[in-house]
């Protein structure tokens, strides 16, 4: 049975070594959601508040949090990102409701993958996005919140859901 | 129809200005989960790992970021926060799987609600369930993550979900 | 003369003990600017990137940077903002250039003014605007930053440009 | 005409991949300066305040700053920076003023530029100056800040204002 | 026997609720110390580097950590202090060393004490004059490190040691 | 004499130029401790308080604190850290009181050491378990905090005490 690898021997919490994994090009796509109602809905996708854009500040958060996810993360590394790009997409949820898709990719070069970063910047999207509307309804469900693909790195097999 | 309150004149996000709105006790309750398969299940709650703990790792997080919730959702108000306390709960998942519930409350005593602390308190933790687990399995999924109760505060009413 | 209150007995900085002062709603309000040449404008002014709109970016940077000014300033007092406003004005400039006047509001309840959290907010947003525009054009100017006016504290009087 | 390349295809903003760019030397100098009164500039000059040091604390603030360039600008990469060195010079300024100006060259090894850093560190100490004499008087006045020499990078020629 | 109050039900971590303790001044008072060979001393109190002053950064470092105690400490609550100062003094040490004594008090007005915020300010400060002279020897040795006096609150008596 | 390479010509702080060094594999273990009476280490040790445990939050603390030690102590370099590790022992102390020996080891891969990595690491780990016992004795104290030994880089001959 595969190991805990953040754990040592004392069975305690660790930050692994990855010195010795090869630096190399990594990528992760991670997707989150949220579900709202109309009434945000169209707030938000009809652009009705005047040049306002609750995505753009989404994306914005959602960025911001992938630079800082080592700090949230415990056991996560610092690493050097180098790209971060996101896009949203209307479907349709259930009844009187859309849901707003939400992914990111994250690119590095370095010891260890970037999955925990394309993870913690859609959730943070879709935190920013509950905050902005929340005045409207605080119905809004947020996730699931996945990892979609990930390249890079030899050790493990690239991953694609 | 409701406006959205974080959006001033010119239609540009703004954070909306609080000080009117009186100092009063407040409470958010959140909830998130995380499906993990049984091999990770195993691992987590028969502490295998001896006396290593995913949840106690996950719960710092998850009170770590709380604190920092200012700093990650961008018109969120820096609050002084006064308690924060997590619980766990296992539940079955789909085939072969395990669903992890995390809950959070968190209290203030202040101008505005503490709803966005408690969705970034589960958030936070369940992404470090993941990252710690994910050497195991990738294919984990987080979420729903969604306000459970929130009480305190006079122009809204409670809120119970 | 006046005294430098930053410094203790031994010459030495200091953060002052301001617990003695009181509780009064004070507000402050600073101005920046940022001097560009025609096609950064444009650019910027006539939303040609659908959808993208490089002061709302500016505008989520001013707002968190203005949350941690203690955090970039040394001897600032943490201070819970109530609220934040920003507002954008296109002015001409030397020739072939435009001004974009940048200036920001900040309201808080508490022992000490929020001056620097509004110039922090202004030059945040001005070195956001520089970062996104710098592809096409190095030689933007930044400035003059300055306070125009703060309300709020009992020893020292308004202060208004 | 030149794109802005903080956007993706969307419009929305993005922190550009520079994967693809070369690891090189890469220095970068910016100024600032803050106008002050004579009082302020004898505080500050004459070392009244005995071992005290308001450029020193600047100092400080400006290296910090430098090193927090990618949490406060939200397109900017992280880079790990090798060395930020400060100067100060007192210039005449209008009537019964003097004008310190503040530069800031930092360096890195890294795939892009350290404009926003040495930007940003300028910034910082002005900031900090202004708020260690704000009690003498609030009408100082910051910048124009700019760029002044940027070195390193293959797709853009070296820039020298 | 006491309880540890950091601990909820299920024995995990918490940041145990204060908002019912009252709001009163509150103020702590640490200290630590790093014993530095003859060398280093004579670098630091003689001000050989002209203007450069070992103490003025530490005691930067200490006012900046205080500050940020609730992001370092995972249990301790978000405080607005409003006040921190410093002292530093020379002490006789073990043959050919002396010994650099840092106190700094903090003072707040709030629900819980600053004692952790005073400990982090001291231990902050002795870790940058470990950075800032380790170049000439690394031997050197911080603390003890321990409260001196705290006062405020109702529920515990002062305590002095 | 060696020079403080922390300061530049005029005699100010710098963030010293690293960029000629070479990268190679550094680490660097640190030790800190914290004297704690009988009753506290009855509490930690036998881990009375179910599934809770002061040491899981204090290593976590430390691991997260050796992450941004580039955050806390002014001149340090930020340096990606590829791995952090802990240990705990228990030593008899003075009358009735236990040492909890802390210990770290950093690794990373970078042109300057991680020596103040370990230091800070340690340091937070001893502050966490004084906040986390402090309603039982505030009386503990914490140190001495030294640095054990050190590897790599060439300049400077590996270090161990």
């Amino acid at each position: 049975m595969e190991k805990l690898t953040h754990f040592n021997e004392e069975g305690r919490a660790q930050m692994v070594d990855v010195s010795g994994k090869p630096e190399t090009v990594r990528t992760a796509i991670a997707q989150s959601s949220i579900e709202v109602n109309n009434t945000i809905y169209e707030h938000i996708s009809q652009n009705k508040v005047k040049k306002g854009d609750v995505l753009a500040v989404a994306q914005v958060a959602g960025i911001m949090a992938a630079k800082k996810t080592w700090d949230i993360i415990p056991m996560c590394h610092p690493i050097p990102l180098k790209g971060i790009n996101f896009s949203f997409e209307w479907q349709d949820g259930k009844a009187d409701h859309k849901q707003l898709i939400i992914s990111a990719s994250v690119k590095t070069v370095g010891n260890t993958g970037v999955e925990m970063e394309a993870l913690t910047a859609v959730s943070a999207a879709a935190l920013t996005v509950y905050d902005m509307c929340k005045a409207i309804d605080k119905g809004m469900v947020i996730g699931p919140t996945f990892l979609i693909e990930k390249t890079g790195g030899v050790s493990s097999k690239d991953y694609r859901r």
